[in-house]
């Protein structure tokens, strides 16, 4: 019993990352979007698009990692992709969330899911490639949909976006170029500063 | 370009996921949960616990039919599980919003995804049973963890628990001997009545 005990604990711990909000908007652009609804919605986008990646990817592996990539912003928080010094100390603060969260559960099962999130955060193999280009692309497809969303409110330039939507070309070439598609539209529609 | 639209177009539309709310409360009690956050929470106890299932599970199988399961609620609604009335014309109101929402995608997309749906709807594969497990548990633990949360205020009684948590059981048979205790326990501590 002692087993499914540190399982169920590590289920109930992390609830609270229905807590943590990003700046993002849910697509009708009514309320920010938490950590949790975007770990679903990129786990969907796996299943949905995993014929664009340039070799066949472990889906199950690529899941795992979506599902679970934020998971250390329930002690870290979540840091703004376009704030640059809040950055500073967050790969520190991420460690030592990962430390405590991944903790929690029976060792064999820790040392699974750690080494597929630390997999995620260096960003080599095919499965973190595929993963990175979703966490990238869609917020991009929230911000497009609500008229520029955190564009618009943070004042992000075009250039900033390309740069941070580099990883989807990485991650899966088609998908790159129908983001770069997005991007030219939402200048022209004036959504997104040239 | 057609196809990818057609897909984008889906993973867009599913965002209204994220509006149906539920009965129940997340883990502090502070507010309901919405179907995403209860779907992504089931795809990492899939993960998680999948070891107490009587044979060895598919586990992508298991974690597509948890992650697309309420889908149909987008349209239909959600129906709190200890309201009979309410349930009466369930099954057609999915049924349609199945065929508009999975019909989104293109043909081979939307069979494989509307069979695994069928498929968890039907509960008898093994990958359905410990979907269906999970299911259920899920909002136990929760209602356990706050001060028995919807069994309080919608005055449901253990007998009512014990037949709604009968599946859990049947998908794994050591989640079920834990339900149970929980049960008892709920019992004895008064947020349960007997």
């Amino acid at each position: 019993m002692e087993r499914l005990k540190q399982q169920i604990n590590f289920v109930m711990e992390i609830d609270k990352l229905k807590h943590i909000y990003r700046q993002n908007l849910v697509a009708d652009g009514s309320r920010r979007e938490n950590d949790v609804e975007h770990s679903w919605h990129l786990a969907i986008m796996a299943v949905v698009l995993q014929e664009y990646t340039p070799q066949q990817v472990d889906l199950i592996r690529v899941i795992k990692m979506v599902l679970l990539h934020d998971l250390v912003e329930i002690d870290a928080g979540d840091t703004f992709a376009y704030d640059a010094e809040a950055g500073y100390d967050k790969e520190e603060r991420e460690q030592a969330a990962a430390d405590r969260l991944y903790g929690l559960l029976p060792p064999d099962q820790e040392q699974e899911l750690r080494a597929l999130w630390d997999e995620f955060e260096a960003r080599e193999s095919v499965e973190a490639k595929f993963a990175s280009a979703l966490d990238r692309m869609q917020p991009l497809l929230n911000n497009y949909n609500t008229q520029g969303g955190t564009w618009q409110t943070h004042d992000v330039s075009s250039a900033q976006v390309r740069k941070r939507m580099g990883p989807v070309g990485e991650g899966a070439l088609k998908l790159g170029e129908y983001v770069d598609t997005l991007i030219e539209d939402a200048i022209s529609q004036g959504i997104l500063k040239r």
